[in-house]
Protein backbone atom coordinates (compact mmCIF):
# COMPACT_ATOMS: atom_id res chain seq x y z
CA UNK A 1 0.00 0.00 0.00
CA UNK A 2 1.74 3.05 -0.90
CA UNK A 3 1.09 6.50 0.62
CA UNK A 4 -0.47 8.15 -2.28
CA UNK A 5 -3.26 5.39 -2.25
CA UNK A 6 -4.37 6.12 1.81
CA UNK A 7 -3.92 10.16 0.90
CA UNK A 8 -6.24 9.87 -1.81
CA UNK A 9 -8.97 7.71 0.04
CA UNK A 10 -8.36 10.06 3.21
CA UNK A 11 -9.89 12.49 0.38
CA UNK A 12 -12.73 10.65 -0.76
CA UNK A 13 -14.11 9.43 2.67
CA UNK A 14 -14.10 12.80 4.44
CA UNK A 15 -15.81 14.05 1.01
CA UNK A 16 -18.41 11.56 1.09
CA UNK A 17 -19.12 10.59 4.62
CA UNK A 18 -19.58 14.56 4.77
CA UNK A 19 -21.68 14.88 1.92
CA UNK A 20 -24.58 12.51 3.97
CA UNK A 21 -23.50 12.97 7.80
CA UNK A 22 -25.34 10.46 10.29
CA UNK A 23 -25.35 8.31 6.86
CA UNK A 24 -24.32 4.43 7.34
CA UNK A 25 -21.79 3.58 4.89
CA UNK A 26 -20.83 0.12 5.16
CA UNK A 27 -17.24 -1.23 5.42
CA UNK A 28 -17.49 -3.16 2.10
CA UNK A 29 -18.77 -0.18 0.15
CA UNK A 30 -15.37 1.54 0.95
CA UNK A 31 -13.29 -1.88 0.60
CA UNK A 32 -15.54 -2.02 -2.93
CA UNK A 33 -14.91 1.33 -4.90
CA UNK A 34 -11.32 1.21 -3.50
CA UNK A 35 -10.59 -2.14 -4.16
CA UNK A 36 -8.47 -2.59 -1.05
CA UNK A 37 -8.89 -4.86 2.46
CA UNK A 38 -11.23 -4.27 4.70
CA UNK A 39 -8.69 -4.08 7.25
CA UNK A 40 -7.18 -1.53 5.38
CA UNK A 41 -10.12 0.34 5.19
CA UNK A 42 -10.73 -0.14 9.17
CA UNK A 43 -7.03 1.58 9.45
CA UNK A 44 -7.80 4.49 7.12
CA UNK A 45 -11.39 5.17 9.49
CA UNK A 46 -9.44 4.91 12.15
CA UNK A 47 -6.96 7.83 10.87
CA UNK A 48 -10.73 9.52 10.22
CA UNK A 49 -12.11 8.92 13.49
CA UNK A 50 -8.60 10.37 15.54
CA UNK A 51 -8.29 13.52 12.69
CA UNK A 52 -12.05 14.66 13.17
CA UNK A 53 -11.52 14.30 17.33
CA UNK A 54 -8.54 16.16 17.36
CA UNK A 55 -9.28 19.30 14.85
CA UNK A 56 -13.03 19.10 16.21
CA UNK A 57 -14.78 18.07 13.03
CA UNK A 58 -17.18 15.17 13.75
CA UNK A 59 -17.61 12.01 15.69
CA UNK A 60 -17.00 8.92 13.69
CA UNK A 61 -19.07 6.60 14.98
CA UNK A 62 -18.71 2.51 14.51
CA UNK A 63 -21.86 0.54 14.14
CA UNK A 64 -20.69 -3.15 14.30
CA UNK A 65 -22.55 -6.06 13.27
CA UNK A 66 -23.77 -7.99 9.99
CA UNK A 67 -25.59 -4.49 9.19
CA UNK A 68 -22.80 -2.22 10.90
CA UNK A 69 -20.36 0.61 9.23
CA UNK A 70 -19.41 4.18 10.09
CA UNK A 71 -21.24 7.05 10.06
CA UNK A 72 -19.86 10.69 10.57
CA UNK A 73 -21.96 13.22 12.47
CA UNK A 74 -20.47 17.07 11.97
CA UNK A 75 -19.85 18.97 14.95
CA UNK A 76 -18.55 22.46 15.63
CA UNK A 77 -15.91 21.78 18.38
CA UNK A 78 -15.47 23.71 21.69
CA UNK A 79 -13.03 26.52 20.01
CA UNK A 80 -15.78 27.11 16.70
CA UNK A 81 -18.40 27.35 19.20
CA UNK A 82 -16.51 30.41 21.10
CA UNK A 83 -15.53 31.72 17.81
CA UNK A 84 -18.87 31.63 16.54
CA UNK A 85 -20.64 33.32 19.42
CA UNK A 86 -18.23 35.89 19.62
CA UNK A 87 -18.82 36.41 16.23
CA UNK A 88 -22.70 36.51 16.31
CA UNK A 89 -22.98 38.95 19.57
CA UNK A 90 -20.44 41.39 17.93
CA UNK A 91 -22.51 41.45 14.82
CA UNK A 92 -25.66 41.65 16.45
CA UNK A 93 -24.42 44.55 19.09
CA UNK A 94 -24.05 46.71 16.13
CA UNK A 95 -26.16 50.07 17.39
CA UNK A 96 -26.72 50.40 12.84
CA UNK A 97 -28.69 46.91 13.55
CA UNK A 98 -31.34 48.56 15.85
CA UNK A 99 -34.49 49.48 13.66
CA UNK A 100 -37.51 51.43 14.33
CA UNK A 101 -39.96 49.91 17.14
CA UNK A 102 -37.09 48.04 18.70
CA UNK A 103 -36.20 45.51 16.56
CA UNK A 104 -32.98 44.09 14.90
CA UNK A 105 -31.82 43.93 11.70
CA UNK A 106 -30.52 40.13 11.11
CA UNK A 107 -31.51 39.08 7.64
CA UNK A 108 -28.02 39.78 6.20
CA UNK A 109 -26.87 36.92 9.37
CA UNK A 110 -29.68 34.80 9.24
CA UNK A 111 -29.92 34.40 5.27
CA UNK A 112 -25.86 33.93 5.26
CA UNK A 113 -24.69 30.12 4.15
CA UNK A 114 -21.83 30.33 6.23
CA UNK A 115 -23.50 31.56 9.50
CA UNK A 116 -26.66 29.32 9.44
CA UNK A 117 -24.36 26.15 8.20
CA UNK A 118 -22.30 26.65 11.22
CA UNK A 119 -25.63 27.11 13.20
CA UNK A 120 -27.64 24.10 11.82
CA UNK A 121 -24.24 22.35 12.87
CA UNK A 122 -24.00 23.73 16.37
CA UNK A 123 -27.97 22.56 16.42
CA UNK A 124 -26.92 19.32 15.21
CA UNK A 125 -23.98 19.33 18.45
CA UNK A 126 -26.48 20.22 20.63
CA UNK A 127 -28.95 17.42 20.14
CA UNK A 128 -26.23 15.03 19.28
CA UNK A 129 -28.36 12.33 21.12
CA UNK A 130 -31.48 12.66 18.85
CA UNK A 131 -32.34 11.62 15.92
CA UNK A 132 -35.42 13.37 14.07
CA UNK A 133 -37.01 11.95 10.72
CA UNK A 134 -37.80 15.94 9.97
CA UNK A 135 -36.93 19.00 10.49
CA UNK A 136 -39.93 21.54 10.53
CA UNK A 137 -39.94 25.26 10.44
CA UNK A 138 -42.65 28.21 9.16
CA UNK A 139 -42.07 30.43 6.07
CA UNK A 140 -40.09 32.68 5.88
CA UNK A 141 -37.11 33.66 7.96
CA UNK A 142 -36.59 30.75 9.79
CA UNK A 143 -35.68 28.93 6.31
CA UNK A 144 -32.27 29.02 6.47
CA UNK A 145 -31.12 27.56 9.39
CA UNK A 146 -33.96 25.15 9.34
CA UNK A 147 -32.66 23.45 6.16
CA UNK A 148 -29.28 23.75 7.48
CA UNK A 149 -30.08 21.69 10.27
CA UNK A 150 -31.69 19.48 8.16
CA UNK A 151 -28.67 18.75 6.23
CA UNK A 152 -26.57 17.94 9.09
CA UNK A 153 -28.91 15.81 10.38
CA UNK A 154 -29.32 14.72 6.84
CA UNK A 155 -33.20 14.58 7.27
CA UNK A 156 -35.78 16.31 4.72
CA UNK A 157 -37.33 20.12 5.42
CA UNK A 158 -40.78 20.62 6.23
CA UNK A 159 -42.30 24.14 5.64
CA UNK A 160 -45.33 25.15 6.88
CA UNK A 161 -47.14 27.78 4.91
CA UNK A 162 -48.82 31.00 5.86
CA UNK A 163 -51.54 29.94 4.12
CA UNK A 164 -52.58 26.98 2.07
CA UNK A 165 -51.23 26.91 -1.72
CA UNK A 166 -52.99 25.28 -4.26
CA UNK A 167 -50.02 23.55 -5.88
CA UNK A 168 -49.74 21.66 -2.53
CA UNK A 169 -53.16 19.50 -2.73
CA UNK A 170 -54.81 18.90 0.51
CA UNK A 171 -54.02 20.57 3.47
CA UNK A 172 -54.69 20.91 7.29
CA UNK A 173 -54.23 24.28 8.95
CA UNK A 174 -55.34 26.01 12.60
CA UNK A 175 -55.30 29.64 13.86
CA UNK A 176 -52.81 30.92 16.50
CA UNK A 177 -52.53 33.95 18.04
CA UNK A 178 -49.37 35.43 17.52
CA UNK A 179 -47.72 36.15 21.01
CA UNK A 180 -46.81 39.28 20.61
CA UNK A 181 -48.85 41.16 18.23
CA UNK A 182 -51.94 39.28 19.67
CA UNK A 183 -53.39 38.92 16.37
CA UNK A 184 -55.14 35.85 14.96
CA UNK A 185 -52.90 34.44 12.27
CA UNK A 186 -53.06 30.56 10.52
CA UNK A 187 -50.57 28.38 8.98
CA UNK A 188 -51.32 25.42 7.27
CA UNK A 189 -49.29 22.17 5.79
CA UNK A 190 -50.05 20.01 3.09
CA UNK A 191 -51.11 16.31 4.24
CA UNK A 192 -48.87 14.39 2.15
CA UNK A 193 -45.99 16.95 3.24
CA UNK A 194 -45.27 14.99 6.60
CA UNK A 195 -46.10 11.32 7.65
CA UNK A 196 -48.28 11.40 11.03
CA UNK A 197 -46.37 9.84 13.85
CA UNK A 198 -42.72 11.32 12.18
CA UNK A 199 -40.27 13.00 15.13
CA UNK A 200 -39.49 16.42 14.10
CA UNK A 201 -37.48 19.31 15.53
CA UNK A 202 -38.65 22.44 15.37
CA UNK A 203 -36.76 25.37 14.00
CA UNK A 204 -37.34 29.10 13.86
CA UNK A 205 -35.44 32.30 13.48
CA UNK A 206 -36.77 34.41 16.93
CA UNK A 207 -39.08 33.74 19.69
CA UNK A 208 -40.61 36.68 21.45
CA UNK A 209 -43.44 35.36 23.11
CA UNK A 210 -43.11 32.16 21.87
CA UNK A 211 -47.15 32.04 19.60
CA UNK A 212 -45.60 30.76 16.35
CA UNK A 213 -43.74 28.05 18.13
CA UNK A 214 -47.47 27.39 20.22
CA UNK A 215 -48.59 27.29 16.93
CA UNK A 216 -46.30 24.84 15.06
CA UNK A 217 -46.57 22.62 18.08
CA UNK A 218 -50.83 23.01 18.00
CA UNK A 219 -50.43 21.87 13.91
CA UNK A 220 -47.58 19.19 14.59
CA UNK A 221 -50.21 17.48 17.04
CA UNK A 222 -52.48 17.26 14.33
CA UNK A 223 -50.13 15.17 12.51
CA UNK A 224 -49.67 13.16 15.38
CA UNK A 225 -46.32 14.37 15.51
CA UNK A 226 -43.45 14.01 18.34
CA UNK A 227 -42.17 17.39 19.30
CA UNK A 228 -38.49 16.08 20.17
CA UNK A 229 -37.05 19.76 20.18
CA UNK A 230 -37.10 23.43 19.83
CA UNK A 231 -35.05 25.87 18.71
CA UNK A 232 -34.66 29.26 17.81
CA UNK A 233 -31.60 31.80 16.44
CA UNK A 234 -32.37 34.21 18.90
CA UNK A 235 -35.27 34.51 21.71
CA UNK A 236 -35.70 37.36 23.62
CA UNK A 237 -35.41 38.07 27.11
CA UNK A 238 -38.46 39.14 27.93
CA UNK A 239 -41.26 37.75 28.13
CA UNK A 240 -39.33 35.37 30.51
CA UNK A 241 -42.47 33.10 30.63
CA UNK A 242 -43.33 31.83 26.55
CA UNK A 243 -45.79 29.94 25.35
CA UNK A 244 -43.72 26.99 24.98
CA UNK A 245 -41.31 25.90 27.82
CA UNK A 246 -38.97 23.68 26.19
CA UNK A 247 -36.52 25.35 23.59
CA UNK A 248 -33.26 26.03 22.96
CA UNK A 249 -32.10 29.93 21.62
CA UNK A 250 -28.56 30.03 20.01
CA UNK A 251 -28.69 33.43 21.35
CA UNK A 252 -30.78 35.17 24.16
CA UNK A 253 -31.56 38.98 23.43
CA UNK A 254 -31.66 40.58 26.52
CA UNK A 255 -32.52 44.45 25.93
CA UNK A 256 -32.42 46.80 22.73
CA UNK A 257 -31.71 50.22 24.27
CA UNK A 258 -32.98 52.64 21.38
CA UNK A 259 -32.29 55.29 22.92
CA UNK A 260 -28.63 55.26 23.92
CA UNK A 261 -28.57 53.07 20.73
CA UNK A 262 -27.18 49.88 22.88
CA UNK A 263 -27.79 46.42 22.39
CA UNK A 264 -26.94 43.50 24.90
CA UNK A 265 -26.90 39.94 23.44
CA UNK A 266 -25.82 36.70 25.32
CA UNK A 267 -25.33 32.79 24.44
CA UNK A 268 -28.16 30.97 25.44
CA UNK A 269 -28.56 28.67 28.39
CA UNK A 270 -27.03 25.79 26.43
CA UNK A 271 -23.52 27.73 26.12
CA UNK A 272 -22.18 26.87 29.66
CA UNK A 273 -24.02 23.29 29.76
CA UNK A 274 -22.26 22.16 26.72
CA UNK A 275 -19.13 23.29 27.29
CA UNK B 1 7.01 12.63 7.15
CA UNK B 2 5.63 9.74 8.39
CA UNK B 3 2.26 8.17 6.26
CA UNK B 4 -0.04 9.03 9.10
CA UNK B 5 0.26 12.81 9.19
CA UNK B 6 -0.11 13.32 5.16
CA UNK B 7 -3.09 11.23 5.90
CA UNK B 8 -4.17 13.53 8.89
CA UNK B 9 -4.08 17.15 6.91
CA UNK B 10 -5.59 15.19 3.71
CA UNK B 11 -8.45 14.99 6.41
CA UNK B 12 -8.64 18.09 7.55
CA UNK B 13 -7.56 20.20 3.97
CA UNK B 14 -10.47 18.52 2.09
CA UNK B 15 -13.01 19.55 5.50
CA UNK B 16 -11.47 23.41 5.40
CA UNK B 17 -11.67 23.89 1.64
CA UNK B 18 -15.45 21.98 1.45
CA UNK B 19 -16.35 24.40 4.44
CA UNK B 20 -15.29 27.37 2.44
CA UNK B 21 -15.82 26.75 -1.17
CA UNK B 22 -14.22 29.42 -3.62
CA UNK B 23 -12.24 31.36 -0.70
CA UNK B 24 -8.51 31.51 -1.21
CA UNK B 25 -6.30 29.49 1.27
CA UNK B 26 -2.71 30.54 1.42
CA UNK B 27 -0.49 27.95 1.44
CA UNK B 28 1.57 29.82 4.91
CA UNK B 29 -2.00 29.03 6.65
CA UNK B 30 -1.79 25.43 5.83
CA UNK B 31 2.16 25.43 6.39
CA UNK B 32 1.28 27.42 9.95
CA UNK B 33 -1.01 25.10 11.28
CA UNK B 34 0.55 21.76 10.28
CA UNK B 35 3.81 22.95 11.24
CA UNK B 36 5.37 21.71 7.97
CA UNK B 37 7.11 23.20 4.79
CA UNK B 38 4.88 24.81 2.22
CA UNK B 39 6.74 22.13 -0.19
CA UNK B 40 5.36 19.18 1.96
CA UNK B 41 1.98 21.19 1.80
CA UNK B 42 2.29 21.62 -2.56
CA UNK B 43 2.87 18.14 -2.33
CA UNK B 44 -0.57 17.53 -0.60
CA UNK B 45 -2.38 19.99 -2.41
CA UNK B 46 -1.10 17.96 -5.43
CA UNK B 47 -2.47 15.19 -4.39
CA UNK B 48 -6.09 16.83 -3.27
CA UNK B 49 -5.76 18.38 -6.59
CA UNK B 50 -5.48 14.69 -8.98
CA UNK B 51 -8.12 13.32 -6.36
CA UNK B 52 -10.88 15.86 -6.80
CA UNK B 53 -10.59 15.72 -10.09
CA UNK B 54 -10.44 11.54 -10.13
CA UNK B 55 -13.21 10.97 -8.12
CA UNK B 56 -15.27 14.11 -9.80
CA UNK B 57 -15.99 16.37 -6.29
CA UNK B 58 -14.38 19.81 -7.85
CA UNK B 59 -12.01 21.72 -8.51
CA UNK B 60 -8.63 22.82 -6.90
CA UNK B 61 -7.15 26.29 -8.26
CA UNK B 62 -4.11 27.47 -7.63
CA UNK B 63 -3.62 31.25 -7.66
CA UNK B 64 0.50 31.88 -8.01
CA UNK B 65 1.82 34.93 -6.48
CA UNK B 66 2.70 36.68 -3.49
CA UNK B 67 -1.16 36.93 -2.43
CA UNK B 68 -1.64 33.89 -3.85
CA UNK B 69 -3.10 29.85 -2.52
CA UNK B 70 -5.64 27.37 -3.68
CA UNK B 71 -9.34 27.45 -3.48
CA UNK B 72 -11.60 24.84 -4.01
CA UNK B 73 -14.83 24.88 -6.12
CA UNK B 74 -17.13 21.82 -5.18
CA UNK B 75 -18.79 20.64 -8.52
CA UNK B 76 -20.84 18.09 -9.70
CA UNK B 77 -19.21 14.89 -11.76
CA UNK B 78 -20.55 14.31 -14.92
CA UNK B 79 -21.84 10.70 -13.89
CA UNK B 80 -23.65 12.36 -10.69
CA UNK B 81 -25.16 14.98 -13.08
CA UNK B 82 -26.57 11.90 -14.94
CA UNK B 83 -27.52 10.25 -11.64
CA UNK B 84 -29.55 13.22 -10.43
CA UNK B 85 -31.15 13.85 -13.74
CA UNK B 86 -32.44 10.16 -13.52
CA UNK B 87 -33.72 10.42 -10.08
CA UNK B 88 -35.48 13.92 -10.65
CA UNK B 89 -37.22 13.11 -13.44
CA UNK B 90 -37.92 9.44 -12.31
CA UNK B 91 -39.50 10.86 -9.06
CA UNK B 92 -41.34 14.03 -10.72
CA UNK B 93 -43.16 11.65 -13.64
CA UNK B 94 -44.73 9.79 -10.37
CA UNK B 95 -48.62 10.14 -11.59
CA UNK B 96 -49.35 10.39 -7.66
CA UNK B 97 -47.78 14.01 -8.03
CA UNK B 98 -50.45 15.56 -10.27
CA UNK B 99 -52.09 17.42 -8.02
CA UNK B 100 -55.82 19.44 -9.57
CA UNK B 101 -55.20 21.85 -12.15
CA UNK B 102 -52.25 20.22 -13.81
CA UNK B 103 -49.74 21.10 -10.91
CA UNK B 104 -47.37 18.69 -9.92
CA UNK B 105 -46.16 18.71 -6.09
CA UNK B 106 -42.45 19.01 -5.79
CA UNK B 107 -42.10 20.54 -1.76
CA UNK B 108 -40.43 17.14 -0.70
CA UNK B 109 -37.68 17.69 -3.37
CA UNK B 110 -37.46 21.14 -3.77
CA UNK B 111 -37.45 21.31 0.25
CA UNK B 112 -34.95 18.50 0.86
CA UNK B 113 -31.45 19.23 1.43
CA UNK B 114 -29.78 16.33 -0.17
CA UNK B 115 -31.90 17.60 -3.18
CA UNK B 116 -31.05 20.98 -3.52
CA UNK B 117 -27.58 20.75 -1.99
CA UNK B 118 -26.74 18.72 -5.39
CA UNK B 119 -29.05 21.09 -7.26
CA UNK B 120 -26.76 23.98 -6.09
CA UNK B 121 -23.23 22.56 -6.62
CA UNK B 122 -24.86 22.07 -10.49
CA UNK B 123 -25.32 26.00 -11.01
CA UNK B 124 -21.98 26.11 -9.47
CA UNK B 125 -20.64 23.92 -11.94
CA UNK B 126 -22.93 25.34 -15.07
CA UNK B 127 -22.08 29.08 -13.95
CA UNK B 128 -18.24 27.60 -13.31
CA UNK B 129 -16.33 30.75 -14.81
CA UNK B 130 -19.14 33.40 -12.84
CA UNK B 131 -18.33 34.55 -9.58
CA UNK B 132 -21.29 36.81 -7.89
CA UNK B 133 -21.76 39.08 -4.77
CA UNK B 134 -24.84 37.68 -4.12
CA UNK B 135 -27.58 34.93 -4.76
CA UNK B 136 -31.22 36.62 -4.95
CA UNK B 137 -34.42 35.02 -4.55
CA UNK B 138 -38.07 35.64 -3.85
CA UNK B 139 -39.58 34.10 -1.02
CA UNK B 140 -40.85 30.93 -0.52
CA UNK B 141 -40.21 27.58 -1.91
CA UNK B 142 -36.88 29.28 -4.06
CA UNK B 143 -35.15 29.76 -0.86
CA UNK B 144 -33.83 26.18 0.08
CA UNK B 145 -32.00 26.21 -3.88
CA UNK B 146 -31.34 29.64 -3.42
CA UNK B 147 -29.43 29.13 -0.20
CA UNK B 148 -27.68 25.96 -1.39
CA UNK B 149 -26.64 27.82 -4.34
CA UNK B 150 -25.22 30.41 -2.49
CA UNK B 151 -23.61 27.74 -0.56
CA UNK B 152 -21.91 26.50 -3.11
CA UNK B 153 -20.47 29.92 -4.26
CA UNK B 154 -19.70 30.87 -0.86
CA UNK B 155 -21.46 34.20 -1.41
CA UNK B 156 -24.93 35.78 0.97
CA UNK B 157 -28.62 34.99 -0.06
CA UNK B 158 -30.89 38.02 0.12
CA UNK B 159 -34.42 36.93 0.12
CA UNK B 160 -37.01 39.22 -1.70
CA UNK B 161 -40.29 39.48 0.60
CA UNK B 162 -43.67 39.08 -0.62
CA UNK B 163 -44.63 42.41 1.49
CA UNK B 164 -42.80 45.03 3.14
CA UNK B 165 -41.76 43.72 7.02
CA UNK B 166 -41.59 45.82 9.55
CA UNK B 167 -37.90 43.46 11.04
CA UNK B 168 -36.30 44.74 8.07
CA UNK B 169 -36.45 49.00 7.92
CA UNK B 170 -36.84 51.08 4.44
CA UNK B 171 -37.58 49.32 1.48
CA UNK B 172 -38.18 49.21 -2.39
CA UNK B 173 -41.09 48.00 -3.30
CA UNK B 174 -42.54 47.06 -6.96
CA UNK B 175 -45.29 45.73 -8.60
CA UNK B 176 -45.51 42.67 -11.05
CA UNK B 177 -47.63 40.72 -13.09
CA UNK B 178 -47.53 37.39 -12.23
CA UNK B 179 -47.21 36.08 -15.88
CA UNK B 180 -49.64 32.71 -15.24
CA UNK B 181 -52.50 34.46 -13.22
CA UNK B 182 -52.22 38.02 -14.69
CA UNK B 183 -52.44 38.77 -11.20
CA UNK B 184 -50.92 42.31 -9.75
CA UNK B 185 -48.31 41.47 -7.03
CA UNK B 186 -45.74 43.37 -5.08
CA UNK B 187 -42.27 42.55 -3.46
CA UNK B 188 -40.15 44.32 -1.88
CA UNK B 189 -36.39 44.32 -0.63
CA UNK B 190 -34.73 46.33 2.52
CA UNK B 191 -32.40 48.86 1.09
CA UNK B 192 -29.52 47.42 2.98
CA UNK B 193 -30.24 43.81 2.00
CA UNK B 194 -28.15 44.60 -1.06
CA UNK B 195 -25.44 47.32 -1.74
CA UNK B 196 -26.21 49.32 -4.77
CA UNK B 197 -24.25 47.92 -8.00
CA UNK B 198 -23.83 44.13 -6.86
CA UNK B 199 -23.11 41.12 -9.25
CA UNK B 200 -26.25 38.89 -8.53
CA UNK B 201 -27.18 35.19 -9.69
CA UNK B 202 -31.39 35.12 -9.66
CA UNK B 203 -32.91 31.71 -8.88
CA UNK B 204 -36.27 30.46 -8.22
CA UNK B 205 -38.18 26.98 -8.27
CA UNK B 206 -40.15 26.91 -10.92
CA UNK B 207 -40.70 28.91 -14.26
CA UNK B 208 -43.79 29.17 -15.93
CA UNK B 209 -44.45 32.54 -18.34
CA UNK B 210 -41.17 34.42 -16.57
CA UNK B 211 -43.77 36.75 -14.58
CA UNK B 212 -42.09 36.38 -11.21
CA UNK B 213 -38.28 36.60 -12.73
CA UNK B 214 -39.06 39.51 -14.83
CA UNK B 215 -40.13 40.98 -11.52
CA UNK B 216 -37.25 40.04 -9.56
CA UNK B 217 -34.81 41.70 -12.49
CA UNK B 218 -37.18 44.95 -12.60
CA UNK B 219 -36.40 45.10 -8.57
CA UNK B 220 -32.91 44.54 -9.20
CA UNK B 221 -32.25 47.21 -11.49
CA UNK B 222 -33.55 49.90 -8.83
CA UNK B 223 -30.56 48.68 -7.06
CA UNK B 224 -28.64 48.94 -9.84
CA UNK B 225 -27.91 45.08 -9.69
CA UNK B 226 -26.00 43.57 -12.96
CA UNK B 227 -27.75 40.20 -13.19
CA UNK B 228 -25.21 37.53 -13.98
CA UNK B 229 -27.31 34.74 -14.66
CA UNK B 230 -30.92 33.48 -13.52
CA UNK B 231 -32.07 29.84 -12.94
CA UNK B 232 -34.90 27.94 -11.99
CA UNK B 233 -35.36 24.12 -10.97
CA UNK B 234 -38.11 23.44 -13.06
CA UNK B 235 -39.25 25.60 -16.29
CA UNK B 236 -42.16 24.92 -18.18
CA UNK B 237 -42.25 24.07 -21.68
CA UNK B 238 -44.81 26.00 -22.43
CA UNK B 239 -44.99 29.20 -23.18
CA UNK B 240 -42.25 28.69 -25.10
CA UNK B 241 -41.24 32.44 -24.75
CA UNK B 242 -40.66 33.67 -21.11
CA UNK B 243 -40.91 37.11 -20.44
CA UNK B 244 -36.80 36.71 -19.97
CA UNK B 245 -35.05 35.63 -22.43
CA UNK B 246 -31.80 34.59 -20.91
CA UNK B 247 -32.34 31.57 -18.38
CA UNK B 248 -31.38 27.72 -16.92
CA UNK B 249 -33.86 25.35 -16.02
CA UNK B 250 -32.49 22.42 -14.33
CA UNK B 251 -35.01 20.35 -15.86
CA UNK B 252 -37.94 21.30 -18.22
CA UNK B 253 -41.56 20.29 -17.51
CA UNK B 254 -42.80 19.20 -20.62
CA UNK B 255 -46.51 18.17 -20.49
CA UNK B 256 -48.49 17.01 -17.48
CA UNK B 257 -51.52 15.04 -19.05
CA UNK B 258 -53.61 14.76 -15.85
CA UNK B 259 -56.20 12.15 -18.00
CA UNK B 260 -53.69 9.62 -18.60
CA UNK B 261 -52.02 11.07 -15.40
CA UNK B 262 -48.78 10.85 -17.29
CA UNK B 263 -45.57 13.75 -16.58
CA UNK B 264 -43.19 14.45 -19.58
CA UNK B 265 -40.09 16.12 -18.13
CA UNK B 266 -36.33 16.02 -19.08
CA UNK B 267 -33.48 17.87 -18.31
CA UNK B 268 -32.88 21.28 -19.43
CA UNK B 269 -30.84 22.35 -22.38
CA UNK B 270 -27.65 23.14 -20.58
CA UNK B 271 -27.59 18.87 -20.04
CA UNK B 272 -26.20 18.40 -23.40
CA UNK B 273 -23.84 21.41 -23.63
CA UNK B 274 -22.05 20.29 -20.38
CA UNK B 275 -21.74 16.73 -20.99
Amino acid sequence: MDKSRRSERMVVMTQLLSQKPRSLFALNFFSNIFGVAKSTISEDLNILRATSDHWGFGELVTVSGAAGGVKFTPKLSLLERKEFMEYLINELSKPERILPGGYLYMADLIYNPQVVGRAGKLLATIFKDIQPDYIVTVETKGIPLALMTANAFNVPLVIIRANNKVTEGSALSINYVSGSTRRIQSMSLARRALPTESKVIIIDDFMKAGGTARGIHDLMQEFRTEVLATAVMVATGEPGKKLISDYISILDLISVDTVNRKVIIEPGKWYEALN
